[in-house]
């Protein structure tokens, strides 16, 4: 089964070289052709880019073009796919306020440029997802940004861009990643809910969907996989980025269980048995963490490995956990049956309900002391399956 | 201004006795009618209720109507109003697991029950907004709940009370309240967010909308303003409740302002200045707080007071920065009035914007040592007007 | 090895009825021998109490006695120890300011005759550990407490009783239970750290040690296990309470593991191997959890026995981690060996130091692009023992 | 009043560029004489420095001592004091597992030997306080870090380093400074109390106190103003950071009161009148921020200037909250007066206590509905203070 699955990482996340807010890189840059070979060993499906990773943002046309080139001989030679393009709107000074959101219309205008150019490069590379980050979108004080405005700027680029890809005829759908703060003090769309809202205000909501990620979700201290199951029940799981997270803190991009490894247990039982026993979400399981700044090259690439480990020995895990017989009878003892039926029965009116026969007998005082759910146990053997201990 | 106000309070705000996780009650209870008077001569406009307030869960039908009456002689006899009631889905043990979501359907079918009831008491009593607060609906284990499940039944829940009001012809906007935790480890609609993505999903979106509340929002890590603002842009603020938290901790209820002082001026500066220099929500201003539990009954009248006295200097303050000329000019140099602008010109095109004359002398790098925003100064004079220092 | 661990649990833990801040109970009590026989059967080694566990507040004189002398009885029909007593100083509305910190001079005079009753009674039933958690000392605004004159009167209190202890020559030691918040706004002695700091401002810093909590410290975001290594550092550690929870929130109490799983592992590797691979710390393994409001009484051992279960599931997979040779090789490349030994050579002076001949050919610059620790490799490891998967 | 308060400012606090990391700097750099002549035209009273900041680490010999000339030179032209240095063990890629702490005997013996040498510099520039934030000791992983073994190479560094400055004979004091996490997933001494728990196991507890800074604490969820208190308790409140923070999150050192305004007024006043209405602090009030990465140099000096008009605006704030009539009434009401007071006669002994006559008509229950603290209000004029409305 693992054999299958299409794990992908970012150019960013093993070419991060390890600069933070207090201190300086502790790695030199590699070649993007060994970066591609070493994820080829290391097990990837394919990689995912940011415009910038493949050239320098003032690159020329000419240095541009070499760039995307040179990407896609690698890509050719290592067998690697791109599923996935995204634009960077946050690194220059330009987009210090924001990029869509800008409060600076030049900006705006010149950050829509950067991606519709970037949407053919995407349509060029074949890349069918094409993740916004609005890591700048958002604001320190609540007197420098005016929300309403901004969400409605914030509208009017994906709108706007909506159209220009399906004018193209590009096979692109977009995918919004919610973030709550950093390195913003709070950024706009903070969470998958968020995220969700908005889409909904969209001239083309179809065309939008999610790419939530772990560690995001867990700045606020939300649980990831409870908002993964909303985007699924609103069908927009567009894509995933995995890694780790330890609570609530600055953004760790830790490697894929090595935050809360419970809740990435969860999330990978959901993703590969969520509906109705199999998978709920075919996308590329898309690795968006970071190498420790402690690391050198070789740990890099042990760091990557890792997150396949990881996922893979989840995946086994989950497996056991969704064929044991004792817990179909512990879930069946928590009623989870129950709550995959309806509550009104076929045809059912208010009245009918109100009238039912069932409250003549009911009685709510014997939920006290008694009717446990069992949840408890439940949980106990979920953790023995992931521990390996059943 | 302020007289204007329609300061509201829920009969649960006032009449907490202070029991918590780790004590008993501090104060005895008093009659719904000193309770209304006291609210009045502290300056309320209305109050609000769940059906367990008024009468208790297993009332009587005979204890049930001559509670009603007794709470309608007390409102006109006070001549405050009752714009919104709600129902208690979460007391008593038979919610253990959730009301609409429990694992349980007959503890599901009970809780539609409860409340098709309490929507006829809504439609008696002129309350046209009702509230749901799913404070049960969630869990503690990921095993324990299958979240996908417990949207779709959720929604159906909505979607059928939504038919009844509907049917029933009655004046009645459903209003939910997110929050991200407690009592559940994780309820289900944790943030502004999420709610508003549930509510595109239903089959009457229109009829639902959001009662956001302060501390709920911030036990997230979120900034409640800008959840507010995502809020109005949606037009899904329905009603709203005021109070105060410190930070990401339990749901602590403080008085409006006692908590994030600096987001409380910020929201009252949108509620009251949002919509073009006018009011952005013109229901309710809603106080869900609890008096401390230091506090005996003369602390609990002065704690009411205290609600509409912050909300009232916050107006004032936020009226200032509103007017004052500097802040304008401030905002000017911060480029706010740009962000109220377009980005695209009109019936500008994806090729037009590319091929724009504006590109010929444009420098991203003038963004480097210059164009600064100014937002540091702007958020110092707005604490200035906050301080009452200017 | 399991076989020897000492289990505890306190009578209120088991005996948590389900009532919180937003539902009432939702089981019955039980007798008090039924509890000690079900935590035999569970496993345990012995129990713990607050004096109100035993007999209520306002007993009289021979209600006191006969609920005393009938747990003596229930301790020794099932053979179990109770090696920790402690006060409870939170739950009657007389605290509700707090204990030795009230701002109430009766109030913190009452507190202290109730601490000192509880003493001789400690004495009487042989606990040898007294804990204090001064779960009301505190307050929700910083106006309401000078926190200066609040110390010197947990200062005063505590060296009130370690003056009465010695003085009846009673063979007990305090043990401080930081917590940061909940049921107070801020609690006086929010973390580990602090209440090691405020035990050295002590009379008889020697007499006074610490009883840390998981969810505690990890209510402030704090890693618990680095916690308990400052706690061993100082000599310390004199009890422990284990139990779960998942990140900065409310006071979670759920079952030990069932919150940060990796930290878990983390801790029982300490405390089984973190002195030179032996045992760091021999007191009992207390757990303080609550057995989730959902569950009936089979839920509620079914609990208890979860406890035990993690507990000596993640004692094998922390044995094995201790001895594997890979780990062992790991390890040396991480220089976790070098940590152990002194920076400063023999008798090495400053100015020794600085004028070393290793400065001659030392490179700074060889730890850019080099040198890596090899962390993120050896956690990978760590977290396959965890899961069992080597 | 305001004149005689001593505002420093570090030189890496304007002069960060904007770097953050998920940009590039957003200014360029200034000079060392302008960088002074400006924070002396803002009202400063001295400068603070890394050594880093004032010549680059691999300086030659004699680009080290150009630059400490030319600091010197600066410093009289403007006659600004520096009355605080401090160590960058941070920046550099050597540091990326920490300095006396990392698991590299090689590297913490070149860390000592860099504080040696900064030692020195500090003698010379008459600096009394020596602040050591130790941001990069600590971990991402509990396996990568044996605590117990790093506590006590910290301590063997902290003490190498006192015996030289006592026999250099300068005077100089150490100031620790906490910091949970940032840039290391969880930094040793992680708040206020775990620093003042360790500085007690030193060989020279005395020559160590410590540095606190607002957002540090803040990112622990912890009452800063509370910790000051602990600080001010133990006698180790040697330097102080002020900045600002909004809640849980990464670190953003906003200017001071930016953040958590009402903590920041109760700081203020602790400051300024907690020791009988007296200062409780002598020391420089400095400044630890950064100007927002949206700002350009005007917008740099805007947010220095707004360090000390916050400041100022407190003071006056708090001045006249210590002074009113209604709050000393207040005060009292609440018992402030009583919590000064011990709650032990003089000689009264345990048994004097438990015997004493009050307990004949001491009345527990009187705590029940009755006894209010009056704390909400209290709070409130304390915040009508705040608000400049009273």
């Amino acid at each position: 089964m693992a054999k299958q699955t299409k794990f992908t990482f970012g150019l960013w996340t093993v070419g991060w070289l390890g600069a933070d807010p207090f201190g300086s890189a502790t790695r030199a840059t590699i070649s993007v052709e060994e970066t591609l070979e070493q994820l080829k060993a290391a097990g990837a499906y394919g990689i995912t880019a940011h415009d910038d990773d493949i050239f320098p943002f003032d690159a020329s046309e000419t240095e541009r073009r070499e760039a995307i080139d040179r990407l896609k001989l690698a890509l050719e030679a290592t067998h690697l796919k791109m599923p996935m393009l995204t634009t960077n709107l946050f690194s220059h000074p330009i987009f210090k306020d924001g990029a869509f959101t800008s409060n600076d219309r030049e900006v705006r205008r010149f950050a829509i440029r950067k991606v519709l150019r970037n949407l053919d490069l995407a349509n060029e590379l074949g890349a069918e997802t094409f993740v916004m980050w609005g890591g700048r979108e958002g604001a320190e004080y609540d007197s420098a940004k005016n929300v309403v405005d901004a969400l409605a700027r914030y509208r009017e680029a994906i709108n706007f861009l909506g159209d220009y890809v399906v004018d193209q005829g590009y096979k692109i759908r977009f995918a919004l990643e919610p973030k709550p703060n950093e390195p913003r003090g709070d950024i706009l769309l903070p969470t998958v809910g968020h995220a969700l809202g908005f889409i909904q205000t969209l001239d083309r909501p179809e065309l939008v969907g999610l790419n939530p990620e772990v560690g995001h979700e867990q700045m606020a201290g939300l649980n990831f996989t409870a908002g993964i199951a909303q985007a699924l029940d609103a069908g927009k799981l567009f894509h995933i980025d995995l890694n780790g997270q330890k609570g609530i803190k600055y953004d760790q991009d830790l490697v894929f269980g090595h935050g809360d490894l419970a809740n990435a247990f969860a999330l990978v039982h959901l993703l590969e048995f969520g509906k109705e026993g199999k998978s709920a979400y075919d996308g590329p399981r898309h690795f968006d963490y970071k190498p420790s700044r402690t690391e050198d090259w070789t740990g890099v690439w042990e760091s990557a490995r890792a997150n396949i480990r990881m996922y893979n020995l989840l995946l086994e895990r989950a497996e056991r956990f969704e064929n044991d017989p004792e817990v179909k009878a512990l879930k069946q003892r928590a009623k989870l049956d129950q709550l995959a039926l309806p509550t009104i029965n076929s045809g059912e009116s208010a009245s009918d309900l109100r009238n039912s026969s069932e409250w003549s007998s009911f009685e709510p005082d014997e939920y006290f002391n008694g009717r446990g759910a069992g949840f408890v146990q439940l949980n106990q053997i979920a953790l023995e399956h992931l521990m390996g201990a059943r």
